[in-house]
């Protein structure tokens, strides 16, 4: 085996290519051989050399995706010819997505690796739609949780229907049955729920109700996954800061024009 | 008030200062003032024009920090007078610290802000001593709380005990309460537990051991605060990822010497 081949699983952040950290960008730089999912924005993938090898190993439309195992074949196939491998993952790459289980593929096979921590959605996305995820006498803790099929079933909700601030990622199909069981187990119909679709892009989509009615308002806005889903009273600061920061949308900014603006909080 | 005055409430990640987003570092390039807390690197503060002002507002050792009523007072001030402030905090600017209690103080002066989201510890920080807070089958979600005293009064034990992973952070000094209270509320004595000081830095201390023995541990090793804690299943994981990681110190990787590797596993 090359001894210089290693695979950095780097996290790419929520969407917003800038939210990429410093070091994650650096890896990039350096890559030989880029393996990413669907959701990486062109900018990120313009950020490896030229010559870079991109592999694709998302789920286009319609279609299933390349099964982990190949996944973790095609790592260590490149990381043994001596190449500098990075996986680059949506968000953290240990925040669900099976990063962890990349790389113990690497570790067990003795291949190097290391892991690059991203801005994690479940925490960014809320925060850039004007809703902290902990919030002094609201909540003092907040937990992540899948409400993807296989894992959302294992979830128990009579715990989680307990959190002060619950952040659901991959649960947008099954927001209905979602909703129903934090209700049946004695959360509040009353609670505030944001779901935010496209969540830190340009074309985000925020819808704002409650347990009851969530599900049919966001049935009827047409939201599309990937959406994040936050419930909890921290909610209701959303109104509070964006408010009082639209107002402001009007003010000339002449020299912060080639600031980076984002957000929608001012023009 | 002048209108071009801005907070950037910008997250500089869990301590590695390479481990700040790129918007956020491009926001301290443009700093004209930068209010930052304690355990804020030089090599953060150093991205900063060295013209921009520099405020300190953290708590030194044996004294108090800025009261939050100043701090906020702090921002308005600079952002009125025009100015360009980047609010620097570790971590996530929502995650605990007050930060959104920051942006709201601004929303409701009519003051212009932005958050720029960080890497965020409870993730990060396990993440690279080897411990990733979800894994398929062990963990399909996590909690993040604080144990600090009055936030830590207000936490729901009996739900957490029953979190599958469990971070807690501001939390060393109260660990005995807190792993009495995970017991009491019937979390397994053999849960394992980590405990991670200086966490993504050079000087990274952990120890492992089982919910029943951790508060011992730790006092024995003498464990200095920040530290992250967390408690469940995924903590094995770090046995695994790093015995095969560090059969691999001995690696002659020669082209990647200015390759960024901050972690044990490699080299």
């Amino acid at each position: 085996m090359n001894g210089r081949g290693i695979v950095y699983l780097v996290g790419a952040g929520p969407g917003d290519p800038r939210l990429i950290t410093v070091l994650g960008r650096d890896c990039l730089r350096r890559a030989e051989v880029v393996v990413y999912d669907r959701l990486i924005s062109d900018a990120l993938l313009a950020e490896a050399p030229p010559e870079a090898e991109r592999i694709f190993v998302g789920k286009a439309a319609g279609e299933h995706s390349c099964p982990q195992e190949e996944i973790n074949a095609l790592l260590l196939h490149h990381a043994r010819a001596g190449r500098i491998v990075v996986r680059l993952k949506g968000g953290d790459p240990f925040v669900f997505g099976r990063g962890a289980e990349e790389a113990l593929a690497c570790a067990e096979a003795g291949v190097a690796w290391e892991v690059v921590p991203g801005v994690s959605s479940p925490v960014a996305v809320p925060a850039r739609a004007g809703i902290p995820v902990t919030y002094r006498e609201l909540a003092a803790g907040f937990a992540v949780v899948t409400g993807h099929c296989a894992e959302g079933d294992r979830q128990d909700w009579s715990v989680l229907a307990r959190v002060e601030t619950l952040v659901i990622l991959m649960g947008l199909t099954r927001l209905p049955e979602i909703a129903a069981a934090l209700l049946f187990h004695g959360r509040g119909a009353n609670t505030p729920v944001a779901v935010i679709a496209q969540g830190t892009l340009p074309g985000e989509q925020v819808v704002v109700a409650t347990l009851g009615t969530i599900a049919g308002d966001v049935a009827r806005a047409g939201l599309r996954a990937p959406a994040t889903i936050v419930v909890g009273e921290v909610v209701r600061l959303r109104e509070r800061l964006r408010t009082a920061g639209s107002a402001l949308d009007d003010l000339a900014q002449p020299d912060l024009e080639d600031l980076p603006h984002v957000l929608s909080f001012v023009g």
